[in-house]
């Protein structure tokens, strides 16, 4: 496993393009770009004249996808996800995008996020005849769709608006594409336009770039969005009140440093939290070093604002890839060490501030603080560029069962004793929430894993994340 | 491709196993042993405390599954399926066994075979709002239990009602397999039993024998069977008439000749229509050959019906598989030809009958007459032990359009023309019925293909055969 | 492993081109009809303007070759290989062809067989100097080769001269191939020309025919055949006598029936050889039956002469690749056997002649006569088409140690008591002898293996038989 | 390719192991450390018993190997290779680690760096009747040390004194290994101790921290070590005068980070360059950004030096491996850019300083700033941590025939201009040694890539340079 050490998993990417020859070509792309929000699956579908071609597998887009795969892709609208886990039990058949297909004609969807009420609509569906080919909460609004009368952007916005919960949705059909936020905007949705006109649709703005495309705007909450025309139509499906309320651990952790989210840098996000962090909780020390990758831009904002010089002192290895050979117990207990190396030259005898964007289990903050004593750091001070993760998140990211969460059951100081540091403070939720809105342009953020405001409803979605198919 | 050059093909082979703790190796060796029935895919679902284990991909069963694939499968029941083809768009979606997923629990099913009134069962379930995931007549079976009540037995035996045409499924839930077969029992269905007393399903006997089963019986027309408590229980699904209506083209093409059919050795059969096919129409000559594999038994049943010698004047290259790079256009032109050699030393300056199971586009015979006249033959005389085929199969096997049958658009003589053959003739109807039922058990034998009367209405096969989605 | 139930191994297969644009292709598609002597590797080297150009893996041809593998392979002289085993430790380092390069240029060799005074010159050779980057003893030629003087023909000839043993040699270097073959004749080498004048040179003459050349004749013992200015130039490097003496076993079991090893069909002697096993063995019974694939021709042989039916009673699956997942001990003590299926309503209650082409260890034998009385046969006869074998190869065929060849161990009766067979006969030497040079075209044939009386000087070979690296 | 843009590469990673029972898994795992110094190739050699078992493909470390093929590999010495390129023609016999076998014992050896003299000692060698297998140098020293009388030390002293050129050599034989270094120290050898008193050899210490080995020192020019009875021997292996010259670039480009070379720590040198760049070539600008990976801590220097924030303006996507398909020109020119992404929302509307660390050929530094305009930069200044490369490498760097070099053939100015900067500076050769001698332990740096000051003599190499095999 790539990510084995992330305590934390993003579900997954979606990526769509509409009007472009070579739209399959386009989604590889784009969806290469998104890898870092799901690395075990990726499937593209393309529909050309009322046909789907899709192809999907597990791994990583470019291990799915071969030239002659991508050349069977014909058409000029596809849709694309990358996914995180084919966990619950289905193998492939949770792989996105599903294709419904029905006398009248085919439709593909793909999506990012988790419905809160999916089981409770599931149940309905059910009642009225309705069986499910996969584990996943996208199949829902497929069956929703079908059961809807009327025009077809009608049908899909009665099917949104009794959803709960986050996502963005892709849906394709009869040569279009139809791109859907949630109410509070909790997953991000970018809007962009090639130079030939063609639209796309991708999770982060970093896909936009790589293809080349120009940020039009973000799909706002509540909206669904439609190319006609060349023209992009706009609709709010709900008439339920609309919130931003977009994840904060998108800031701070899942997206890459060069994508804008609503509008805004994640990457000087990351470095604001950084500097942030050392107003609230300076040090004194000889070295800022980050936890690669996701924690370089808030160490380097935390060398910036304390003067201490930044230095690499934790080295990853960026050939760790699926093929790789786990060490075993023994080996691991010789020293073995694969993923991050603690660079001795760098922290041999000096303060070392150590700087993570998150704590979840504590082990892997353990276990970095000991490389860095063993490598000869003097002092080990640990500066969490996130408030403490005290509660699930139901939102798409996986954060293990409550148990599991470590700030939930220690103080911050039985925290610091338990990581072996000499310190240990995290960033104030409203030192998070500066760091990201620098610019006030924006107001609201999903921070419940910090705090336990969830901003929806729950239903069983408590026991389901206990009972659920593993 | 492996069996490019074959000019019919069957559509699939399912196995089934109940209480064995290896359910799902002892389902790859039994799948193994179908594989002449489809190379395209593969796949196995496993049942264990109701959650469904399964694992399909595209290739022969060997190339699908490894030591670590089979060891998550992880239960004591388990259904599979070898699949001929994965045309239809939907790639790896029309792969089966299919798993229907409810909030009641999950139901998996496989399928060989083809309905003939899919597409009105279809229309009517998306009436009441269902939608479908592939584009496989299997996925309406499971729609249709869904929307029954009562007793799951009662429900699958009215859902079976509704289906015409040609099947053996295999429904795997709550632990137990459900075995049925078509009303006229034009697919072959047998049951046999392993020492431990697990009950084992299989399309043909040849996968009775190679995993070490017993044979008990075939599962009859419109019948049945699960077992409970170790017994074996039967029902009838319907009350309609019951017919035996088994493919003749099960006997003469398809099956394994270890086989046994309704209770009739397929290698046996072909051998007898080899001799009926000399009595009917007697050469001089002086070697006997079989075009390999299929054709063989026939060929050393007019050897010794004739007394001429049978001779191995056709080999064929057995290590032709899916990597196999073809040859080039150019290179055919310059004499090129990988699978079948013809043997000059063995048929120059001979008079050959040459002896083939079939004659669908006439392209492959007139190709196999010149490689022998190429090698030397004087004279070659075809034989063909099925008779003309002049109508497209509507009940699992692909025989192309009817415009490509050639035998529908010429005369024997002009056919014979067309090949470069020195003389043709087919085995007759009453011929080939007289070599499979040679022991008067059974009295019926599904041969539309060859006259047109085909046992079932045939709705509107004849138009979705020509708009159906390739 | 595909052939893991044979006894014996051929160790390699030769093929070459030169004079073609397409060098590496048709190479390819020689090889793959070769590809019966050997399994486990292929390679392909291929002379651009003095460049030599190579690949070579581990695996079937279709394995190690895709299309873009061969495209690389410029150059219009090729030569290649495909070998039976990577044993002695070297893995890809002992897959052939070899490529020395030098100053002055680079030559590359392929060769099948076996040199019996191996180890002699390669003391020689180190003793001035050589080291060697492989086990194998083509490498000693490319040694010999560059420490003689003169013209390069007369360098390999005096080369060839010194090596003992069994071989069909190709080197390619300068553009050109020479072929040459051991002074007994032991392994076979064929010449043919393609339509476009391109020589091509083959262990057997199946290869020819799937690539459209036509049999020119074949390398005679003690001959070095060359081609320039489009003409076949000879000559014979050694001034020893020279015998014809090609292998026995090439054409009782090895050698692809559609093949003429000099000049003699390899089905047809096997058809004589079965014939003559009845006249020499005749039994009174219900069915000839034998065990596929290499009996097959033997079998029906037994059939003609004793007028008993031939019977397909035992079918071998045709999907057993390297990729097959073996039953555990477990499996098969349930009954699992997947190579070879015993049909039981073909044999049982039969009085049944089971005909196979040779007895090695006998645990086959065993198997295979135990299968059949499980499928209910009344009384196996087992009837061999090749003489008791009893001392080991050093040509070229891997017959394991003289301690595991079991008629070296038991007398005719003991085996046929071992193998649970009812009566057990072998051909004789002459019968043999009379059924391969049925025509009297040639005069001599390798039965060492059946005799002891080895054509030539043993050297240390029986030690290095024991000792050698595995 | 995973590092085609990349415009220098070092040939070769060398690691060893003696005495540890799992010596290949400890290979593996250095191999996997040093994957940056090769990803085209990789091998393992272990030695049990006097057996070399032996294993190597193309690709990365985790895709050559498999758990199989690494227990496959047994005993308690072991030595392995990564490989820069495959190039030269021979495909997988230029991959290292090379077996020679005698009838005394194998030996296996491996080398990262290139000899000047080779083609001098390989003429002799040919003269003396030698034949080579591959188109690699290393081959070479196995020759000479076969030729060699006396112990194996001085067998091993004596061949190791005829080579010229840059090296580090592991020699396998017998149980031992031994480690020697060339005589200028032109390639770095590091020496380590794991906690069972195993010694390991690598070209970076990086691989030893991974493996939890402790540093004991560097090889020193000159010097062979082996290991005996658990000690470290050391001998001088030449007469002549020794030098301190490792390669400046080691510092600047090809090791990783957190190595320390002759002692002295990676990215301390980087980041001092990084300093030293800014006081030799100060500018005022908004935001400094390096070129991933290797110029980031350069960049760091940079900004700390200068006071301008160092920002993330460049993104690299980590997951572009060796199946990705390249975009088409087409795709190209419709702006899709996959491996750097310019991060419009820092750079848009500032004077931007880019730090890399080398130009080779221009077209990359072109590329950049181009990209680093379209996303909006209003200047580009670009700072190069080393100085100009006008002259090729004789010693085991790729940096293209002296005709691509841009600094060649163009002034700063006219650079400036052609990669379309609104400046350009490199660091002075003074500057640069100042930023690796920082501390003044060693005073030698081989700049000759710079000055063309080469350390050793050339013989043929600018020929050979030219005419070598492709």
């Amino acid at each position: 496993m790539i990510h084995q050490d992330r305590e934390l998993h993003e579900e997954c990417g979606v990526f769509g393009v509409v009007g472009h020859q070579d739209a399959a070509q386009i989604c590889y792309y784009g969806l290469h770009s998104l890898q870092h929000r799901g690395q075990e699956a990726a499937g593209i579908c393309c529909e050309c004249n009322g046909k789907m071609n899709i192809y999907k597998g597990e791994g990583l887009v470019t291990e799915v996808f071969d030239q002659d795969k991508l050349k069977n892709l014909n058409g000029n609208v596809a849709i694309g996800h990358v996914r995180y886990s084919t966990a619950g039990g289905g193998g492939l058949s949770n792989v996105q995008p599903f294709v419904f297909r029905t006398m009248e004609g085919s439709m593909s969807i793909c999506h990012n996020g988790n419905l809160v009420n999916a089981n409770i609509l599931k149940q309905e569906l059910e009642d009225q005849g309705s069986i499910f080919s996969s584990t996943s909460d996208t199949e829902v609004l497929g069956h929703l769709i079908k059961r809807q009368e009327g025009h077809m952007i009608d049908r899909i916005c009665a099917s949104l608006d009794k959803l709960d919960g986050a996502f963005a949705f892709l849906v394709m059909l009869e040569g279009r594409i139809y791109a859907a936020r949630d109410k509070y905007g909790l997953r991000p949705l970018s809007i962009g336009i090639l130079s030939n006109g063609a639209y796309v649709f991708a999770s982060e703005t970093c896909a936009l770039d790589v293809i080349g495309a120009k940020f039009v705007r973000d799909v706002e909450p509540g909206e669904i969005v439609r190319v006609k025309d060349g023209k992009l139509l706009s609709k709010t499906y709900t008439k339920d009140s609309l919130q931003d309320k977009i994840c904060a651990m998108e800031y701070i952790y899942f997206s890459r440093p060069d994508s804008n989210l609503d509008g805004i840098n994640v990457h000087t996000t990351r470095k604001l939290a950084g500097k942030q962090l050392y107003y609230e909780n300076p040090i004194e020390a000889d070295v800022v070093i980050g936890v690669p990758d996701s924690s370089i831009s808030a160490a380097i904002g935390y060398a910036e604002a304390s003067g201490i010089p930044y230095e690499m002192g934790l080295v990853k290895n960026k050939y760790v890839g699926r093929t790789f050979i786990q060490p075993t117990q023994e080996m691991r207990e010789q020293g073995v060490r694969m993923k991050l190396s603690a660079v001795s030259s760098i922290v041999s005898g000096k303060k070392v501030v150590m700087i993570d964007d998150s704590i979840v289990r504590g082990t892997t903050s353990k276990r970095i603080v000991r490389h860095l004593k063993d490598a000869g750091a003097k002092e080990v001070h640990v500066r969490i560029a996130s408030p403490a993760i005290k509660f699930p998140c139901f939102y798409g990211v996986d954060t293990s069962t409550i148990e599991e969460l470590i700030s939930n059951k220690m103080s911050v100081d039985e925290l610091c004793e338990y990581i072996e540091a000499d310190s240990l403070a995290f960033i104030s939720e409203e030192g998070l929430h500066k760091s990201i809105h620098f610019d006030h342009q924006k107001c609201g953020l999903c921070m419940s894993c910090f705090n336990g405001n969830y901003v929806t409803n729950l239903y069983d979605s408590f026991d389901k994340a206990n009972k659920f198919e593993k």
